[in-house]
């Protein structure tokens, strides 16, 4: 694992000071950082703090030079900082967190007619059942689970013990973290004589491309037709969605949250951490639903909602400080009635 | 997968109208439903809607013959079409989603004093330890644990990746979704010296006959005695249960809902989604607790309560519409009390 | 299973009455107590129900002889009766669940680099990566996942299906229960042209000693450093935290809580089922956050907050009370205005 100065100048495409043939070891935090770390400065006006940082080099904002005259250590000037440090994480990454080698495991467990890409990965004790696909440098997990007619697109990277029950289908270049289940059964039931009858869920989950699932959710398939990630979104850990849900494209959705059945998450929206919102709701795209917010009826695009019936931020934060002053205002209102004869 | 119009009307107990050798290949909404598909109109009031419909065949209520003279499909005129659909359903889902063929997979490993009843199947991988039962025509999903002397009825499914641990008892006629825990430790410590110290959990968790459980929940076992989920009772994903738990049947209880320890649960109560219930509570029997609220103490049978403290619904909604007056109130509090000089 | 009076008061450090060789097979609430179960009673106002107790054998507070008068069993008097109950249900622990048996299952697939140290148990279907440690007396359940390089520490136990993924470190006497994942990538991304790009993470997590996390848990490794468990921490089931979390000491963390990234809680802090902490806070030592309560800023040491937002606990039941009257306020301040023509 190593990176010099002179290579993450050119991943930066920026300008060089100091030592260019630097090694780099590793990564961390400006503070933290030692004379064979790269770290980053992401905003000039803490350009004090960088400049008593023991990083061996340093990625700042263009423009900063003059700011960045006491630092002693090599730095390389460029537009965007913080996404040229993700771009030299991704080197490190590839010796840190190497991805599984090539080739079937000997315990796995695959049906005859499934048919696993070239270049693909199949881990220790995987099970990939009858008709399904792997896509062509697929890594399923060890552990992992593939449904009858499941389809895992190219280079998507399954952790291990993913499930991704029967008929459903992972895009290209999805990440779906250790535990998360694709296609359980929708909840749904009629109960015309007390008893809840259950309705065969015969649908399906459709993940499309560039997705990222985090561990231990639970994604449900349509009762009828798709259960519907769009393409870029990225879901964080022990996240619930339920059967015919749509979600737009490139929205991030946050821990614990969950979205009740057939309810649509328009493009670019964002949903905090715990949040819930109703079934059969829309959420207008680019809207935020603020973590713990919940969401019992539509919501038009380019929202911010807060509170435990979501209302317009700004409104929601004023009720909130007002909440404060409640026993204040019963007060007031007691004396008030008083000297009224009320 | 294919079901005639015929025997859609026998399934449904109903009259058919148009041609009853017609041949439907699936179902789906009445909006998306093709010439082989088969829908259904629940409300005579959409009926409408039900004429334009593509369907090859509807199912529609008992009296709605001349609201449905436009419709040029076949119809099968029954007394619950939304009852009928699932019967059909039913009969789709044998086909496109039939359950695990009989028997034990070789890579399952089944302790020499393991019971397996007959026409049961065990998946690829999976753990059955020392003493455990699987009952005939149950099914054991790849990679699930059957924890020592636990037991699982009678045609239950448990689908790939669910934990019983020992001891634990499954009913007959259970679905169990991929990565649910069954019989994880009970949370308790005591803490004399502020360390905190285990409470061993000796108890065990008993699911009692028709439950079904969502994906990736957490159920634990009682401290000594027996956590409890009782006949008939439908359970969503990522749902927490406690120790000593007991709830009782018919209950639904939607996703990511949360019940602590040595609370008691009545027979058909609906406990939300996200809903938090406090610990040693009694939810009264019929009773429904909407989704997000968080109960601290007892609730009458037949209540039903809102809120992030539960209160009766219609205060609930009351005290949330006033919510959004509090700013218009504070207001007029202050100029009452500067009118007043106070 | 088999306990004597006279070693049930030898591990009480208590006094005895009655019938020191009395065999105890079980343990029971004191209600429900058998002639051959054990029971406790925690608190002397109580002393009327014990005295109906049918149990055998009966721990209760030094002090409490003479209101135990009535009571026919036998009686261990000592100074703190649940503790010394819990130290009798470990010893009935024992036999009604045993630890696993030491050895290699052949089932388990285990890289040849990885070390596997004396006296640890690796069950069915497990896989140890290559460079992975398991330390001595440690057990690894069936079907887990050790990752590349991780270390599981002594006598830690891991139940069914639990994944340590690569690099993490999991201290000695730990105990995790079925399902949880151990260092899932953090939640991080750039999206300098409205694509969400991935930030790789390549540090990890560190648990600490004596730390418990229940079931379906979920927590990420840092982006660049460690993110913490703390020593004699537990964590209850289907847990959130996100990366760079750092949490103390002996906190007590319930089910479904969630925790966002760098965010940091000290030592003995109490955070309660469902409640929900901002990112980059700061939850001083000993404080407790109640159940269902949401946390956006820091909190000082020792304190206890409630509510949608957080309030001293106080505060919040005050509000929460007068929120019942907000309809009366509206209506007196209505009468008010028009008393007052304003």
């Amino acid at each position: 694992m190593s990176l010099t100065a002179a290579e993450a100048a050119k991943l930066a495409q920026g300008t060089l000071r100091g030592d260019a043939g630097l090694k780099l070891q590793g990564a961390a935090p400006l503070e933290k950082a030692g004379p064979s770390d790269l770290a980053f400065l992401a905003d000039p006006s803490f350009a004090g703090a960088a400049a008593a940082s023991k990083a061996g080099c340093l990625l700042a904002p263009a423009g900063s030079e003059e700011l960045l005259a006491a630092f002693k250590g090599t730095v390389v000037f460029t537009k965007n900082p913080k996404y040229a440090f993700m771009l030299a994480l991704r080197r490190f990454e590839a010796d840190l967190r190497p991805a599984p080698e090539r080739g079937r495991h000997p315990t796995a467990v695959i049906y005859p007619s499934a048919k696993i890409g070239a270049d693909s990965h199949v881990g220790p004790g995987a099970v990939v059942e009858e008709g399904a696909y792997i896509a062509p440098g697929a890594s399923i997990g060890a552990q992992c689970y593939i449904g009858r007619n499941a389809r895992v697109g190219m280079g998507s990277r399954l952790y291990p013990g993913v499930k991704v029950m029967d008929a459903c289908e992972i895009g290209s270049g999805c990440i779906i973290h250790a535990g998360t289940v694709i296609g359980s059964d929708g909840y749904g039931y009629v109960s015309p004589r007390g008893r809840h009858e259950k309705i065969p869920q015969i649908g399906k989950v459709v993940v499309e491309d560039d997705v990222e699932i985090g561990a231990n959710c639970a994604i449900d398939r349509a009762a009828l037709e798709v259960t519907l990630i769009g393409a870029g979104t990225k879901i964080d850990n022990l996240v619930h969605v339920a059967h015919n849900v749509r979600i737009g494209r490139n929205c991030l959705i946050m821990a614990q949250a969950a979205i009740a059945g057939s309810t649509e998450v328009g493009d670019n929206a964002i949903i905090g951490g715990q949040a819930g919102i109703s079934d059969h709701v829309k959420i207008g795209e680019n809207s935020a639903v603020m973590a713990g917010t919940g969401i019992m009826s539509d919501l038009a695009p380019g929202q911010v909602v807060f509170g435990h019936i979501g209302r317009p931020r700004l409104q929601a934060m004023k009720i909130e400080a007002l909440l404060s002053k409640l026993p204040e205002m019963h007060r007031a209102l007691s004396k008030i009635k008083k000297q009224l004869g009320i």
